[in-house]
């Protein structure tokens, strides 16, 4: 097998970087800066895989995900990741870390840290910096006084101590990433327990009338397909107009899906399969554990 | 009256500020820096009204939002505003803006222009920067050779020039934010038009089973109620347990949103009312306008 080549939203030390690590098992990974920047790639045959944020990411507009593959690119979901979100505290391992006057961090993370700041570090100066990972490398070139919120993969890079661990306000936070294919390749990946299998599908309705999301549903409930995420999402073409995303908790069948797409078309709905994958559950090897 | 006390996401020049000029009329206005800390504000007493990002934006995690509005306050959302986002390419005024080799701009917004600026400006080195308003001031500072992305807000308020207006890669791109407070005060606002009213609740299910949603959409449909948006958002309780978020495109009235709540508890759903609100829908006065 040839090496396979997997794009992630960078930089290193992201949360995305530590689903690719935790999931793909070697090849050649290529940091992107952007979303749209990894799907072009993907879209280009420059990479064979692309993963992106799809749900509550720390660094990525996750709509942003959702709109470009449906408007932009033409490809498949063909497996997704979900990961924990745990934050950590980070100091320079050679200073005193009981003074600490400045906390350095993206928007995000410091927002779902809010509380622990509030009661611990009420008098620090928040910095604000363009991702977790360049928090980090401020407080390694920085040093005294300061520190940095991200994850653990921030503090091994930069050779900071995680004074302290797991800060972020609510548990049970997770990020799902999607992993994108042009060209179907087998992936390479890690022994991972496969959590279970899902199907997403776009549904677009003729026009905006009441009810319509009902009938809709009832296509899928009358067959007991469980629904596992259902999102509505404006159209490109101006307020009011909505498509919906839906997650099936069962793989592509010949039977049931044909027959929900059958009955949605005479109802004037279009249905677009955007891929039927195995789910992930990553338990990231942090040593930091709640 | 006495002064209304309003409290938004900033810095100042960001598309909430914009958004919370074109609204109210006249009070004073404090810039917090994370959604938490406004909405933690307005919990507190310290001021009236809060205004932070409920889908959409470029500078604020939306999910948070919604997430701390109903884990972490009591706070009803009172009204709603929806403002496009317009991008433009900034430069320094006594500069030649022809030569531009650097771009500055916060992530999201660097996305959203990704086509222009990969068709415009392959060759530029792009450098991330916290916040719209930020990457403004940099090339305040710095002049020649850089540009930033954002609005024409920041614009004014850096003394730049508006290179090329318009240079996100989707019309139609909304933001819309809420207006919340905890103890009922009249607002005091612009002759805005109201386009409709809205009602937005939360729906919670006893478990996670086959057609549940199904079920409570046809409370709401046999009674031709319409839905404009509906979004199912993780609870704080693990993985697997949702809820959902249902925007009805009408206020709250005495007969038919209790009868909806009457049938889903019987089903062993709970129905909470987030708010029942104007939504105004804000044009936004820049002097750049497709």
């Amino acid at each position: 097998m040839e090496t396979q080549k997997i794009g992630y939203l960078g930089p290193k030390g992201t949360f995305t970087k530590m689903a690719v690590d935790s999931l793909f098992d070697g090849g050649e990974f290529v940091s992107f800066d952007t979303i749209p920047a990894c799907l072009d790639a993907v879209e280009a045959g420059e990479i064979d895989t692309g993963v992106v944020p799809l749900e509550n990411a720390i660094e990525g507009s996750v709509h942003l995900t959702i709109d470009y593959l449906i408007h932009q690119v033409n490809q498949a979901i063909i497996a997704e990741l979900t990961v924990p979100i745990r934050q950590h505290l980070l100091t320079h391992p050679e200073y005193d870390e009981h003074d600490i006057t400045e906390i350095h961090s993206h928007s995000h993370a410091i927002a779902q840290c809010h509380q622990y700041l509030h009661k611990h570090y009420p008098e620090a100066a928040i910095h604000y910096t363009a991702s977790t990972g360049r928090a980090a490398e401020i407080v390694r070139e920085k040093g005294v006084h300061a520190a940095a919120i991200g994850n653990h993969l921030a503090a091994e890079m930069n050779g900071l101590n995680i004074l302290e661990g797991n800060i972020h306000d609510y548990d049970n936070n997770h990020t799902r990433f999607a992993v994108v294919q042009k060209e179907p390749k087998t992936l390479k990946v890690k022994d991972q327990p496969v959590k279970k299998h899902k199907t997403t599908v776009m549904v677009t309705l003729p026009q905006d009338y009441v009810g319509a999301l009902h009938q809709v549903l009832a296509a899928f409930a009358w067959r007991k397909m469980n629904l596992s995420k259902i999102e509505s999402r404006p159209m490109k073409t101006g307020l009011g107009n909505y498509f919906f995303l839906v997650d099936v908790d069962q793989p592509y069948d010949q039977v049931l899906f044909p027959g929900v797409q059958q009955e949605l078309e005479a109802l004037g709905c279009r249905l677009k399969v955007l891929g039927t994958y195995p789910s992930y559950e990553i338990e990231t090897s942090s040593p930091v554990m709640k």
